[in-house]
C-alpha cells in the first residue's frame, strides 16, 4: 500500500527493494543509489534520557542557535528543525494560496509531487527568469542530480521579482558540498525566501531524520507552530548539536568527498561512461544505454539510481570502501567485456 | 521566539524551564509534570546502519504490522506511523474542510490550538452527544487530564451520526492503560475515524517520537503521503518495533503502573489531596490552594502539571524510583506543616 509500490526502486537506499528485483546479486549490496554520505559522522554518546524524556526547548533551542552559526542564517528564531526536509515540504508548499507552482527543472520528483498535493498547478521551465510569476517557485540548489548552481544573485534577484504573496523555496539540500558563498541563508530577510537544509546527506546520518527550515521570523515562527513543540527527537537534537559544530571534521569531509568523487569520475569515464554533473556526494552519467547499465550493475550486487523520466541518466553515490570500489570497478569492467561479446 | 515563551511550564516535561521559576530548588529536580511512564521500555541494541541510512520501506511495514496488531487496527494499511502524535494533529485537521471543529472538553490544549490554526472554529462541549454538528469532532479518550473514558459505542454512534464529510478524531495517547475494549482501533473501517496512539508515553520513551494514526485505507492513504516516506528515522522504527511486539513487558508494566498509580492515591490522599481522576499514568488532584501547592513543591524541587485554564487542578505523574517518592512525600508533608504554621 505504499508510495513506493508502482516504481520499486524509485527513491534511492532501499536495499529491500533491490534485492527483490536481483535476487540472483551477490551480497553485500552495494548501494550507490543515494546520494548520502559513506562517511559518516561519529556518533556520540546518547545518555538514556535522550530517548525517555521530552526533548526541552533548551536543547532545541541550542540546536537551532548552531545550525544559524553552520548555515549562516541570521539567528537561532530563523531556524526551524524539523524531523527532515521531507516533512517541511508540504508545510512550505501550503505557506502560499493553491496557485502556481513553478519549479527549476529538472527537479526532485518529491518537489513536483507534494505542490500538486498541497493544491498547486506545477509547471517545470527550464530558465530561471520564468520563475517570474509562480505564487510557489521552488529551486534545487546545487540541482540533483545534474548539481547545475544557480547563482546567489540570480536567486535574491527572482525572490525580489515574486509578486506579493508570493514565496521562493530553495532545497539547499546538497549545499554542503556546494561552492562557498553560494548559499542564501544569509539572505532569508531580503524576500519570501524558504531555505531548507538537510542534515543526513553530508553527515552521512539519514537514518537519524533531521533537517531545517531557515526563513523570516514570521515565516519561521508559522512553520515551527506547524511542527508543534517536538517535532525532534532526544537522539537527533544531540547528534546534530554535536556534528554541527564540528566545523573541522566538515572540512576535513569536504575534502575527503571532493577526492572521492574525482575518484568515482574517473573510475567512471574509464568504463566509457559521460559524465556530465553531479556534486561531491553523487555523479551523473549520461549514456543511451543507462536502462541496460542499471541492471548489469544490479545484477552484479552494486545499486545506482536510474531516473523514470529520464532514461539515459544514472546516477552513481560514493563507495564507502575500498571493497566497494573495487567491486564497482569490477562489476562495469563486466558490462564492458560483454558489450564486446555481444 | 518559542510558542512556550508565554507559558513557561505549560507544557510538562521542561525542567529548563523549572529550573528557572525554582531557582534554589534541590537538585536534582524530580519530575512529575508529564503523564510518561518512568520505567521505560529497555532500549534494544541500535546497529550504526539505523542511523546511516534512510529508513527502508520493508522495515517501515514491518512497523506498521506489528503496530496493528498492538493496538488491534485492522491491517498495516491502516497505520500510519509518524514521528509523534503532534505533528499528525495538523495533518488531521487538514483531513476536513474548515469547519466546525467541536471537542469534549475538558480537552488537551493542543488540539484546539492546532484546529485553530487549521482555520476551524473551535468550539468545547462538555457532551458527547453535541459533537453531533461537527465537521471535526475530537475525543481525547481517556481524558487527559481527568481521565474521563467514552464508552466505544458512544463513539461509534458519534462517527455514523456525522454530516457526510465530517471526521471524529479520538487520541487514545494514553489507551494502553484504558479499559480494555475502549479503544476505537479495531472501528476504524465504521466510520469516518482517526484514531492517534501515542508510543512515547507508556513505552516511557518520549525522546523517541514516534506514534501512529490508525484508519480507513484512503484516509491512512493520504496521511502518509502528507508525511512523506521518510517520516520516523531507523532507531525508532527498530525501537517500536521491539517494544510492540513484547506483549508480557506490556501485560507486567500496566500491574506495575497501576500499582504505583495505587500508591500515588494513598499519598496524595494522606497529604489532604481530593484525587478527583486521571490513570495509571497520571493523576490529578483539586484543591483550592493547587497554585501555592504547584510553587510549594517547586520550591523542593518537584514538578507537577498545573492548568492555565483550571487555578484549582494539579495533576501528578509518577515517581520513577524510591528516593523520588520519598522526596514527594517530604514535599507534601511540608506544606501542611507550614499549612498549620500559616
Amino acid at each position: 500500500m505504499s508510495r513506493l509500490d508502482a516504481a520499486p526502486v524509485e527513491h534511492g537506499g532501499d536495499l529491500g527493494a533491490a534485492r527483490r528485483l536481483f535476487p540472483g546479486a551477490p551480497e553485500p549490496f552495494i548501494d550507490l543509489s543515494t546520494g548520502i554520505n559513506p562517511y559518516p559522522y561519529p556518533i556520540p554518546q546518547l545518555p538514556p534520557d535522550l530517548f525517555t524524556r521530552l526533548p526541552e526547548r533548551a536543547s532545541i533551542d541550542a540546536l537551532a542557535a548552531i545550525a544559524a552559526e553552520a548555515y549562516g542564517a541570521p539567528s537561532a528564531a530563523h531556524v526551524v528543525p524539523a524531523p527532515g526536509t521531507q516533512i517541511l515540504l508540504p508545510l512550505v508548499a501550503g505557506l502560499v494560496r493553491p496557485g502556481r507552482a513553478v519549479m527549476l527543472g529538472p527537479i526532485y520528483a518529491e518537489h513536483r509531487l507534494v505542490a500538486a498535493c498541497s493544491g498547486h498547478r506545477v509547471e517545470e521551465v527550464s530558465d530561471v527568469a520564468r520563475l517570474r510569476n509562480a505564487d510557489l517557485a521552488v529551486v534545487v540548489n546545487p540541482n540533483n542530480p545534474d548539481g547545475r548552481i544557480v547563482p546567489r544573485d540570480t536567486l535574491l534577484a527572482c525572490a525580489q521579482g515574486l509578486p506579493a504573496g508570493s514565496l521562493l523555496a530553495v532545497d539547499e539540500a546538497f549545499m554542503d558540498v556546494g561552492p562557498p558563498g553560494a548559499s542564501l541563508a544569509g539572505d532569508i530577510e531580503r524576500g519570501s525566501i524558504v531555505v531548507l537544509r538537510s542534515f543526513g546527506k553530508f553527515y552521512g546520518l539519514a537514518g537519524v531524520r533531521l533537517g531545517f527550515a531557515l526563513a523570516a521570523r514570521e515565516i519561521a515562527e508559522r512553520l515551527r507552530a506547524s511542527l508543534g513543540p517536538w517535532a525532534v527527537g532526544g537522539p537527533a537534537i544531540a547528534i546534530g548539536t554535536a556534528a554541527l559544530q564540528d566545523r573541522s571534521w566538515a572540512e576535513a569531509t569536504r575534502a575527503r568527498l571532493a577526492q572521492a568523487a574525482a575518484r568515482l569520475d574517473r573510475v567512471l569515464v574509464g568504463a566509457g561512461l559521460d559524465v556530465i554533473g553531479g556534486t561531491s556526494l553523487f555523479r551523473l552519467v549520461r549514456t543511451p544505454t543507462a536502462t541496460d547499465l542499471f541492471h548489469h550493475l544490479g545484477r552484479a550486487g552494486v545499486l545506482a539510481r536510474p531516473f523514470s523520466g529520464e532514461g539515459t541518466w544514472l546516477r552513481f553515490g560514493l563507495p564507502a570502501s575500498e571493497p566497494h570500489w573495487q567491486r564497482l570497478e569490477a562489476a562495469l569492467a563486466g558490462v564492458n567485456a560483454s558489450a564486446r561479446q555481444g
